[in-house]
Parts: structure tokens; C-alpha cells; sequence
């Protein structure tokens, strides 16, 4: 997990979605993890999107991670071209806030899951993905132990400030 | 559009769906357009349905109609791969009642249009696929505007069940 | 199609809707198809508005787009009055985000269909209504695919903005 | 009040919503009040209906009752018809239980209200129509205060059935 | 209605409530109807509501129009302890942009009712009060009238603005 | 609080809301607390409603359990009555399902709160008021620790269902 | 209650919940209740979070107030480890309003309550806790009556307001 | 995997969701990972609940699918006590139909991500840890494939039935 190879893909449907998907990537690089981000358009490209799908686990990604807002189909469908886990993040939308977003991603028919996170929570999308990974990783899990223990310090210390 | 070769392609994620979709087959049967039905599923058969959006004006279709349900992905993938006006059914859901479909299946990013019709509504999507036809065929017109003065004619009937 | 006849008719119920649907004009323009563009309203004008339904067909359109917000009901009763394709924009209201409109413009009762596309999204109404005149017209079928393999070009260009 | 022209106008989109409208005929006869029900449909008849939104005050009444579902167009466009107050009944619809029609009616733009009443709630509005009247004839305004008065009495005794 | 007893009452549960609510009052004005405004609440001044209610067919008001937010009970209890109809108000509220407001407001039990008018619309509010007026009254039907030209004649004009 | 004086008040709108709130008073009988049983409605005997409210306190009710169902004015407007905390119990409703009886009892303004449980959860109403009694009444609390062991064995055995 | 030892607790997940946890904390200190108020978090914290339910009746607490957003565990949590009554004050979220904190917070399943209030009201949490207290203590009671009667004067001068 | 030591664990916090959540444990099953199933409540054994989020990983776990109803904590607490991904299932719920489980579930705060699947869908959340166990494990990533490979073939047999 420490060579140069990307093991988690952060996909996103349009630049405007980074914002939110930076996050991911951060939280990712944060744990050592190689991840490589990229646009990848359902509608605009979606000859793209199935390609990227039916590499991934050839390439060595072990996770996908896709945002998409509104009639969100890109965690979907590339879940739908490839056996690895896919985590959706529903990016917020200008009208519905991200309800549409959500219910795009989460409401997958049987057979075909997304792991489906909070509305524009791409940090969370990330920490899922090495909680996967962690699953396997000893080192990685010791990190991911040590991230939790640290957020619990922070968190104590915030009574501090309730002034 | 007497002949053989349907110009309205219906399609659904399932067979489950049919019950709705049976609905725009039938009143396009019954204006005398030749269509096919078929179950194409977004998940399930993505190459598939690729390959069916790619063809789909090349066979001689000149509308699509797509129902789904859930995170109903098929009307607008579909409208990714061809240059057709797509057609969406947003098909109810057992939790969602098919709210989740709707919002899954209308709110399309710039670009790629989805002419979505009512939750369950397989009537209204074939009469649509009839609209376009007509504004190019005048006999089909002409039976459209004899429908239309039908469904006046029984409206106006159903006073007398008010008892 | 490149005559001074418009072809596709845009309406709202005022001129606070221009905003959202000068880009259903705009790219109609950019496809090089004649529009025009009209606040009628069916709660204000009702008896214009019963009339732009009835002659549309008539004059040349074979579509109309209608954009409304709230309790919109122009795209459904210009729908009741033609029998060209309509295809509504429900368009964002100040408290309800636009859901009101969608749910008024898109639930539709059996036999007049409304083709309802995203909140506020006048510019896929536009290419809804191009991709309705590309089933009958080569010429503009061949700009539609140009103009999906711009938007795929574009698109592939966004992965650099990840940074 | 007590000769044969009808006061209060009753129209609904359908048949399928007289059990809910009928609710309102009786309240109004219960109070002696004439009415007229009628089915007049704003997407299947809107000639019709428009006639009957021109006609109504003319032919003396003073209250319509108009009930819809879906996207539920007939109060609305009867309210810009005419001048009389117009009550909007929202009939609950298979999918989204009537969410769907009270948005369509309650949310009307500016300039055209419709006095909207509860979902499937056809008593309120001939309840609503009765108090209209009744605050300018004072024989009917007796009536109601006893109304109120028995379903208090009933009120109070629904305490032993508590058991 | 010209003399000096107002006909038209208006009621809210906070002075916060005014801005939506001033709209009622302006309307009815310029019709040169008699109306008084109050600051009545359901929650803070129960007793002051009740009596408000009970005094008001006798102090010679023919409509209350009672605006509130959030829980608003103010016009359904108006409704409770009077005879007159009621016109209810939602007033938008912070977080759930007024959809808590509608539906505490419109979704009245059986037997009494409220007259719901869109999401701050207190402009409709006012209307609502006139065409109920209006009613008993030919020459506030003629202003009416005559108020829904000079609307369909500034309708007409705002194509010119669609540049 | 073994005397036969009760000291939480159990109130409905309707004794259609008795199925829900039955649930209520027997688990305070569990408990050996005395409950009374009425129907109290805000908007058939608003008079009632407020005597009722101003009354409890004296009358030695130490909390009022209310439910109600639709624009349920009940618990808020009894809140606003007495200044002994008022539990609101949102009863089911036919069409929404009980959202609107949520947010009409949830959604109170500054200074008059009600404590809202879950909807058409009347044994967790019950629980409630037993918790605050609890708080002052060592013994009580003892049989709320013994049910609490009681749910969790009760929970434990139940992997043995999973087959 | 007139000591140091706290009978209020008031915890929240983050201290960005502050804002609107503090207006609970200021309003039980204008009735002269002693309070604590803790950065508690049911995520980053779960054995804290057990601790101080645990211990919160032994500590002489009354009553706990617990803020949250989003997936709001705590105040149900907290109140599966204690047996004092928890009231819970649903945090506004960014995206969706707060609806999601107060479904969360109030959907509770049979055996645990929690006393929900309206979102981000957390004045009206700490009036909820007063009310608890008052039942057992008559000079708060006393205060409590003499802060209704102060909002019904304060209320009662806002008509000048209307201008 | 082929040994008798669990990898997935299928807790739920009640037996009633077992109905749902037996899809999970019997897709595991045909693919020949063993599984544990167990009610474990967050609210009702909530010190049983943080026990087994904490030995999950220790004992060999890779996986925790968890699912709940209404306030549906169970998902979220456990991922607060473990570093293993942890899937959550929204049980469908009487009155808002699952909508309230699913936010409870999928809008969890930054720092502990639940990997959230569709309501109710227990057999999507059985295939989501198939997926990433088998990214560790290319005989059950063969066994996933061949799976993908006989439901589009199921899927393409359905045509049969559009009859």
C-alpha cells in the first residue's frame, strides 16, 4: 500500500464536484493511501465510465469512490461494471439539497450496492474506504485507531469553548 | 409508419416493471405505431443497454421510452448513448411510493435531457411518444385530435355518475 | 428549419421565469432553430393562453416549451389545448425550491402528458426539444452528435482542475 | 337560499373523486344550501371548464367547490375565471397520497388565490362554503352555531368509549 | 363596506409575522375595504385569541385573516371559537421553509375548516377575503374585474422584457 | 402516588385516538400511576380544551400526555394553558402518515415547548411521563431500572427468532 | 435547587452546536437553575457518552438536554442509559435542514423515549426542563407563571409594531 | 474464509428486522462466507451493543452489516466502536416508510462513516461485503463475476415475459 500504485479511485462526475471529493482524497493521503481522482461524466462520457469500471480491479484499485449530484448515475453504474466496493457520495444540488442526489445513489435495486454516504460528505466517503482497507492492512487499522483516539481527545477539549 | 420496423423502442429494468409499461404499448397499438418492448436493465446488462442507446436511431427508432424504479438509472443512460428524445416512467417503489424514482429520473444535468412523465403513468409516456411522431404525421395528428375529442366525450358522460 | 417560421414556442407564466428559460432560447439559437419566446399565463391570461394551445400546431411549432413556478399549471392546461409535444420546466420557487412545481407540471392525470425535465434546467429543455426535430432532420441529428462529443471533450479536459 | 338556483357549484376533474366530493353535497344539503356537481375536467374538457369558470357568478352562485388530483389544475384555473371564491379540494393520489394535489392547489402565484382545504377532506369545504354564506344570512350563521354545539355534545361523550 | 367598521380582520401571531402579512392589509386597502390589524397569539395569549374569536361575527367582521409560522395554530383556532370563514396564512419559517406552517394550518380535522392560501402569500390572503366579498357586493365585483384586466393587460406587456 | 388522585392526564382529540393512546395509560397502570382518560378537542370544545389545561396543575396532574392527529393543535395549544410539561403524541394520519401531526405538535414557537415522541407512539408517551415522576420518586425509578433489565433480557433472547 | 450541585444537564455532540445549545442554558439560568454544559459526542466519544448517562441520576442531575445534528444519536443514546427523562433539541444541518436531526432524534423505538422540541430551539428545551421541575417545585412554578404572564404583555404590545 | 470463524456479522436491533436482514445472511451463505447473526439492541443492551463493536475486529470480523428501524442508532454506534467497515441496512418503518431509518443511518457526522444501502434491500448489503471481502480474495472475486454474469443473463430472458 506504500508503492505508487493508486488503490482507491475518486471519481466524479464534473470539476465542480471537487470541492467536495477533495476531501476524500485528503483523508486518503492523510493514511499514506495512493488515490488517483478524475473526471469521469455518466451522461457526458459514458463510454469512459464503463471503461474505468471494467479496469479498476485489473489496475489495482481496491475501492471506488464517486460523487455525482442530482439524477446522481455514477456510483451506480460503475458499480455495475466492476466487483469492487463502490462508496457514493451524494453531492448537494442547488434545489433539493442533495435529497436527489441521495436517493439517486442509495436506492440501488437488488443485486447491484453502493456504499452510500452523508449528502457532500466526501470526507467520510474517504475514511470509509480505508476502514475497508484497514480490514486488511495491520498497520493501516493501528493508524485508523489512533485517528479515532485523537478525535475523541479533540472532541473533549471542545467543552472549553462553550462560553 | 404502417410498416414493420417499430419507431418506438420501450424499454424496462425488469419485467416487474411491466405491468406500468405494458400501458404505452398498448395505446401506441392502438394509434397503429409499430413498437418493440424489451426488459434492459441499467445494472444488471450495462453493455447491453449501451449497445441499445448506440443503435437505437440507426434501427429506425425515433423515440425511446424508459421504465425504472428506485434509483432508476435506465431513461437517462440511455439518453447518454443516442440522440433520441428518452422517454422516463419513474415506476413506483414499495418504500418510496416512487418518489425516489422520479427524482432519480428528472433531475438530469445539463446536457442530457430525460422527458419524464407521472410515477407509474406508462399511458401518459406513449401518448408523449405519439405527440412527437404527430407533429410529423398529419393522419396520426388527425387521430390524435379524434382521442382527444373522445376523452371529451366521456368526460362529459361521467355527470351522471354523480349520484 | 432555417426559415423565419419558429418552430419551438417558448412561454412562462412571467418574466421573473426569463432567466431559467432564456437558455432553452439560447441553445435552440446555437442549433440554429427558430424560437420564440412569450409571457402567457394561465392564471392572468387564461383566454390567451387557451388560444397560443389551440394555434400553435397551426402556425408551424412542433413543440412548445413552458416554463412555471409554484402551483404551475401552464405547461399541463397548454397540453390540454394542442396536441403538440409540451415539455415543462418547473421552475425554482422561493419557499418550496421548485418541488411544488415539479409535482404540479410532472403528475400529470392519464391522457395528457407533460415532458417534464430537472428544476430550473431550461437549456435541457431546449435540447429536449432539439433532440424531438433531430428524429426528422439529419443535418440537425449531425450537430446533436457534434455537440455530445464537445461536451465529452470538455469533460475529459476537467480531470486537470482537480488540484 | 331556500328556492331551486344553485349556490354553491361542485366540479371535480373525475368521477373516481365523487366519494370524496360528495362529502361536500351533503354538508351543503344538510344545511338546506342548492348545489350542482358536476364533473368538468381542466385537461380533458378545458373548453368546458372555462366556460363554467365565465358562467358561474351569472347564473348566481356564490361559492365553487372544485376537487383534483395529481397535478391538480381545476381550482386554480376555475380561480382565474372567474371572481367568485374558489375552494380547492386535494384528492389524495395513489402515489403521493395527495402531496402531490395540495401543492398543485395551495401554492397559486399572486393575484389568483384558491381557499384551500385538507387532503380528501370534502366536508371542510362544504363546511368552508357554508361559513362563506352564512356571514351574510344570519338564519344559516344559526345553523351552523348549532352545528357546533352538537359536535361538541358528540365530542364530550366520546369519553366512555375510552376503554 | 365604506364606512368605518373594519370587515376584515387580520391577525398574526408575532409582529415578525407583519411583512407577509401587511400584504393582506394593502390589497384590501386599495379595494377600500376596512380592515384591522392585530398581533394575536395562539401561544402567548390563549384567552386574548379565544375572546378575539368569539367578539368577531358580532363586532361585524365577515372574514379573519390569521397568519403564523412553524406549529401555527392561530387560524385553526380562530376557526374553532367563530363561525366566519377563516383564511389561513403560512408564514415561511427558517428551517423548514414554511412546509410546517402549511401543514399545520391546511390539514384541518373534519368540521372545521381553514382556507389555505400559499406559502406568505398574504397578497392571496387579502384577494381571497375580497372575492368572498365580492360576492355579496356588485361593485367590489366590478373592481375586482376590473383589477383582473389591468393583470392580464401587465401580463401582456412583459414579453416586451425577454431580451 | 398509590392514592386514587391521578397525576398524569391522558388527552385526545378523538376517541379514534384512543388505539394509540391506550398505549399510554397502561404502561403508567404498570407502573401503578394514576392516569385519567379524556377526549379533549382543541378545535370541537376549545373551551373545554382551556378549562382542562388551566385546571391540571391544581388539580394535581403533574404531566399532561395529549395526541392528536393532522393539524394536531391539541398538545400545543394545552402547553400553552398550564405550566406542566404537556407530552404530544402525533397520531397517524390517513394520507401523510403522521408527518403533519409531527410537525404541527414539534415545531412550537419560543416559549411554549412540547416534548414530542415518536409517531403514534403512545408507550413511549407513557414512558416519558414516568421518567419526569421518576426523577422525584426513588421507587419509581427503582421499577424503571427493573424494566429497562427487563427490555434488555427480554432483547437477548431474541437471536434465538433468527432462523 | 438553589445550590451548586447542576440539575440540568445540557450536552452536545460538537461545540458548533453552541449557538443553539446556549439559549437553553441562558434560560434555565434566568430561573435560577443551576446547569452544566458538556461537549459530549456520541460518535467521537461512545464511552463518555455511556459514562455520563450512567451517572447522571447519581449526580444528582433532573434532567438532561442533548443537542445533535444529522444523524443525531445522542439524546436517544443518552437515554438508553438513564432513566431520567432526555429531552432532545434537533441541530439545524446544512443540507437538509434539520429534518434529518429531527427524525433521528424523535423516531424512537418503543422503551426508550426522547422528549423531542422543534429544531434548534433549544430555548424552548430549557423551558421543558423548567416545566419538569416546576411540577415539583412551587416557586419555579411561581416564575414559570410570572414569564407567561410577561410574554402575553410583550405580546400584547407588538400590534403598535404594525405599521 | 472456508473455516467456521465468522467474517461478517449481522446484528439488528430487534427480531423483527430479521425478515429484511435474512437476505443478508443468505446471500453470504451462497457464496460460502460464514456469517453471525444476533439482535442486538443500541437502545435496549446498549453496554451489549459497545461490547460487540469492540471485539468485532478482534474476533476475526471483516465486516458488520447492521440494520434498523425509525431512530436507527445501531448502525452508527457500532462503527463509533470499531475500525471495521460497518454496512447499514434502513429498515422499512410503518409510518414514514423507511425515510427516517435511512437519514438515522446515512447522514452520520465527519470522522464515522456507515456504508449505507437501500431500505430494506438486506440482500444488497450482503453482496456490498461479498465485494470487499473480494477484493481480498480472487476466488470469491471469481465467484462475484460469475454471479454478475448469471443475473444479466436471468435479466435477459425476462424479455419473455412482456406478454
Amino acid at each position: 500500500m506504500k508503492n505508487n500504485t493508486p488503490v482507491v479511485g475518486i471519481v466524479m462526475g464534473s470539476d465542480s464536484d471537487w470541492p467536495v471529493m477533495k476531501a476524500a482524497a485528503e483523508i486518503c493521503g492523510q493514511f499514506g493511501i495512493e488515490v488517483e481522482s478524475k473526471v469521469v461524466s455518466a451522461h457526458r462520457t459514458p463510454d469512459d465510465m464503463a471503461a474505468y469500471g471494467k479496469d479498476a480491479a485489473g489496475r489495482g484499485l481496491k475501492v471506488i469512490i464517486a460523487g455525482a449530484g442530482g439524477a446522481a448515475h455514477l456510483p451506480g453504474m460503475l458499480a455495475s461494471y466492476t466487483t469492487l466496493p463502490v462508496i457514493g457520495v451524494p453531492v448537494e444540488t442547488k434545489h433539493l439539497k442533495g435529497m436527489d442526489s441521495l436517493l439517486s445513489i442509495v436506492q440501488m435495486p437488488k443485486g447491484i450496492p453502493v456504499a452510500t454516504v452523508a449528502i457532500s460528505n466526501g470526507q467520510n466517503a474517504g475514511l470509509l474506504a480505508i476502514r475497508m482497507l484497514a480490514a486488511y492492512d495491520d498497520s493501516l487499522r493501528e493508524k485508523l485507531i489512533r485517528y479515532h483516539d485523537d478525535m475523541a481527545t479533540e472532541s473533549r477539549k471542545k467543552t472549553e469553548n462553550l462560553i
